[in-house]
């Protein structure tokens, strides 16, 4: 390549996104970009002429290394979605006039469905006006909700991490006996796909029995029926760990975190502050079967835990930063970098590129089949989708005993 | 030694407890016991005459390598306190009956301050009869509260795992900007003493601030002066992240977790479900500042992540474990094992024996010079303290992709 490349992020935090951000970078620079440049907050900072140059964070080998280890967006992300081009031209002049500035020939733009719409928008907008710039997306994001790519870069660290974190909590269930045994409910991001809760289920090995049940958010949860399974299984078992997903909602579309809203708190400025799905559920268990409940949300660990990133996810992270430069050095524009599953045993995958346009603002579920018939479980088929995407470790750099990050100067 | 051994683990889960009993079980089998046996769910279990023969679980090297890595209790634990001789001696003969069934030599508890308790008893119970039996403890605590001991195993690895977790919380709450900032709150454990929460402070690094304030259980806690801090954080810092103990109360002696009681939950049980003190704390600061506020609990997460524990902490345990069949096979009995630090840097630390009556039911916090003078962080001396017991790392030994335990089949 020519003229200089910009890189964003967009969207919430993963294990991930960072060795996608180190491929963008070093891909670029090997196929010869002046100046690689990061927006600040992603396209929000950037319409503010925030931005840096990587070359001065990533000054070796090691650093990248340490990028690939650091949890959450290194650059800063953003939650901003662009108006249509006919709504506010005056926002496409702005992003321009910085890129043009810049010589930038190649954007990236690494996360989720926000994201691939920004893509689409700004790829639409040079073609309409002729400019040179390429614009190309970059998967990202712990839900694995895009559609199109086989799994979404971020998933399968926050399913490693879930997994482990699940089988650690069983074994600490059983450490203590209970008159009334003891229930303890997981909750579990992703409001609307199930992919994050269902990975509970890796849990489950020849020395784990695994998560009792798992309730996804596609399947409608019936609060009777939970209940009365629970004291089935309490029956049976001491110690009863269910997950569920912070969006399980009853038939009739109410989620079962508004259903303790008469106990909520309004604070002064009139924001609900929910009780929480498993903190809902805990509650109401007790009452029922007085056993000792206990709510656990893994709430930002599970998306942050680099520590306990999959080497899998680490480095498919890494190639998609580099395919999406080497797709834009090619020519291509409009596109997002895909993951292509070519075998699940052994595992191999590789990358494609696609319209962006047909991505945008999808939304990938769980299918029906990849759960139980009465939906209390996710089957063989959704664990061997997902196990392969866990495997192998990155090993954290201790210093002094804690992992090392890589770090900039924060309010830039 | 000539007769048999038996060991039993006590009080709330840890990442090492199962360290100390393989060194138990490996140095009673190395200094000649015909059988090692494991109370199920510690002493109550006993008196019910739950055990199992531990021969039959630790059948090589690796099993003993795997129950290192296992976090909780593997035997099962419980929080039954004896009655005193006086009040109840049946109680007593029935467990010398038992323990002489089994011709036991040697009996060791892992445990806290309930279980250098059970020691003491037993002890007195044994001398006073002339029972020839010797009863040493183990200690065995995430709280790091035992008197006379350096510090407990367990502790250094929730420590790792407290000060690794809130690095990446950290970085997370940097990743996406807020009009008025965000405030993240981290609950931690430990009721009464500080010790856990203080290991927040290990984040800060080269490479990250550390948290912005650090409030333990031992400073009063003044709800004005902490929301004033926060607006001035605020201020300067885009994100503030704040640890606090559980237990933190204010100077009437209120727990702050109980500030919220008007709102908390009764179930048809009378169980009241309380908000939690970070539930609580960030309500009432997303109300003063208008801030996104967000509420963590590491809740059973931090006593029972063994894919992320200390290997000082670990070998430590195992070491304790092993002098405590040392010592009863020299004819100690009524003792606990100490830890003992023989210096800072390079770390250095050994095992001692000491008078289990010194120890029972003293509870040690952290010392007020251990805290700034303003109560919002822990100074440099208790980082010194600390950061030995995180140090090196106990590879999990992963099958699949997530971490494998020694496995035992419940409900015996």
């Amino acid at each position: 390549m020519k003229g200089n490349v910009i890189v964003g992020q967009s969207g919430g935090p993963t294990a991930a996104i960072n060795s996608s951000l180190a491929g963008v970078y070093r891909t670029a620079i090997d196929r010869g970009a002046k100046k690689v440049y990061g927006m600040i907050h992603g396209i929000q900072g950037l319409l503010q002429e925030r931005y840096l140059d990587l070359s001065q964070y990533i000054t070796n080998d090691l650093d990248t290394e340490l990028l690939k280890r650091t949890p959450a967006a290194f650059l800063g992300s953003c939650r901003y979605k662009l108006p249509e081009i006919h709504e506010d031209m005056e926002v496409y002049k702005k992003i321009f006039a910085i890129l043009d500035k810049l010589e930038i020939e190649a954007f990236i733009y690494i996360g989720g469905n926000d994201s691939m719409d920004t893509i689409k928008k700004l790829s639409d907008y040079a073609i309409i006006t002729g400019h040179p710039a390429r614009f190309i997306g970059c998967p990202k994001t712990i839900d694995n909700d895009l559609a199109l790519t086989d799994h979404t870069p971020g998933y399968g660290s926050a399913a490693k991490y879930i997994g482990t974190s699940v089988k650690e909590i069983i074994r600490d269930g059983y450490c203590l006996e209970y008159e009334n045994g003891v229930v303890t409910i997981v909750e579990i991001m992703g409001r609307n796909a199930g992919w994050l809760t269902g990975a509970a289920a890796l849990a489950k090995g020849e020395d784990c029995d695994g998560p009792d049940m798992i309730y996804l958010p596609e399947i409608p949860f019936d609060l009777e029926k939970f209940t009365q399974r629970v004291k089935k299984l309490l029956q049976k078992k001491s110690s009863v760990v269910i997950a569920v997903s912070e969006g399980i909602r009853l038939k009739d579309g109410r989620y079962v975190c508004e259903l303790g809203d008469s106990i909520d708190f309004v604070d002064a400025f009139g924001h609900k502050q929910l009780s929480g799905t498993a903190g809902y559920l805990s509650s109401f268990i007790a009452g029922e079967t007085g056993s000792k409940t206990r709510a656990i949300e893994l709430s930002t660990l599970q998306r942050s835990a680099s520590h306990l990133a999959s080497r899998v996810d680490i480095l498919e992270a890494y190639q998609v930063g580099g395919a999406a430069v080497k797709a834009a050095d090619e020519g291509d524009s409009g596109k997002m970098v895909v993951l292509v599953r070519h075998s699940d045993d052994p595992y191999q995958s590789g990358t494609e590129v696609k319209d962006v346009h047909k991505i945008a603002n999808d939304e990938k579920l769980v299918p029906r089949e990849w759960v139980t018939k009465d939906g209390t479980y996710v089957t063989d088929e959704f664990i061997n989708y997902v196990r392969p995407l866990i495997q192998g470790d990155v090993s954290p750099v201790m210093v002094d005993g804690i992992p090392r990050h890589l770090y900039r100067p924060l309010n830039l």
